[in-house]
């Protein structure tokens, strides 16, 4: 089976709460609709800093969550002089401790993690596709820089769309771009 | 068969010509010995100029070549805003245009390349192996994020020691350190 990859970088999920902090009553705005259904790169960007560097810049994406969550690459914690687990989103188990900081506030929170390789797929997919019980695939990027990514989760919800989502290390080592055909191997 | 891993940060190598040009006649210190023989990290650092970033703190490796070559990643030429080609060390052709600033000079030539993955290898070891007539293999590092490397090319050279070369974006991705060991298939 086909899907499409979405690279994504560095970037952050908010609270309510949160957002209050970093950013006051300013409201959230959309800047561009995500492949994944309701989401959204937002207006505001936040730093993520701690005792070692500071990243500046780092989107936040839309909308506001039940958790705040800060994801990066391993590039990114080498130069952050972070130790982040790999996580799937929304656990935060060990998270790494960080400062995010907006123009009206900061926070710091253990919620840095790396996320994991997931495929973002609706469960008439899954049936289709006959990965009904698989909950772990593989995905393969054909090019100068071929590569098989294993431990590639299954990410399941009525709203989803298929897509394939790396961060920047998988990606750039790949040489894969955001809305390449990939293969999912199963 | 099993080979060590070594993870290729973004380093440069001179000429003695453009060396003099960036450093005068300071000699060049060894900091400390890579695994292949006779080649070193020195003890000395550029920048990497584009019109968009400057990137300091870049190693420069020795001992000096017959050619001025500035490796990095896919990552880091987004942050550049360079577009290099994937290649072999030592073919430039279609190099990216980049500023190499040392202490004392600086130095713009078509020169900068993304390292291909590659694997070092002398004669012996290649007919123990069965590699004879090989030229591309793949390599598997296992962990949380399983990944397979295919587009490994085979380096041969009599002093070579056995070791599987990998960019940072390849190596974090794969959550690989320098000093694994890691599969290698063909």
């Amino acid at each position: 089976m086909k899907a499409i990859l979405g690279i994504s970088n560095r970037h952050v999920h908010l609270t309510e709460e949160d957002y209050k902090t970093l950013f006051g009553d300013e409201p959230l705005g959309v800047v561009k609709e995500l492949v994944q259904p309701g989401q959204f790169s937002s207006d505001k960007k936040v730093s993520l800093k701690t005792e070692k560097r500071t990243i500046e810049n780092v989107r936040l994406l839309g909308p506001l969550r039940s958790y705040t969550q800060v994801e990066i690459s391993k590039t990114d914690s080498f130069s952050l002089g972070l130790n982040p687990p790999m996580r799937n989103s929304g656990d935060l188990d060990g998270a790494e401790t960080i400062t995010i900081v907006g123009p009206c506030g900061e926070i710091t929170k253990s919620c840095c993690i790396l996320a994991n390789r997931h495929l973002h797929i609706n469960p008439k997919q899954r049936m289709e596709y006959g990965l009904v019980g698989i909950d772990v695939v593989k995905a393969r990027i054909v090019g100068e820089k071929t590569t098989l990514f294993e431990d590639v989760y299954i990410k399941e919800d009525e709203n989803f769309t298929l897509e394939l989502h790396l961060d920047t290390d998988d990606g750039n080592g790949s040489l894969g771009k955001t809305g390449d055909e990939v293969e999912i191997i199963y």
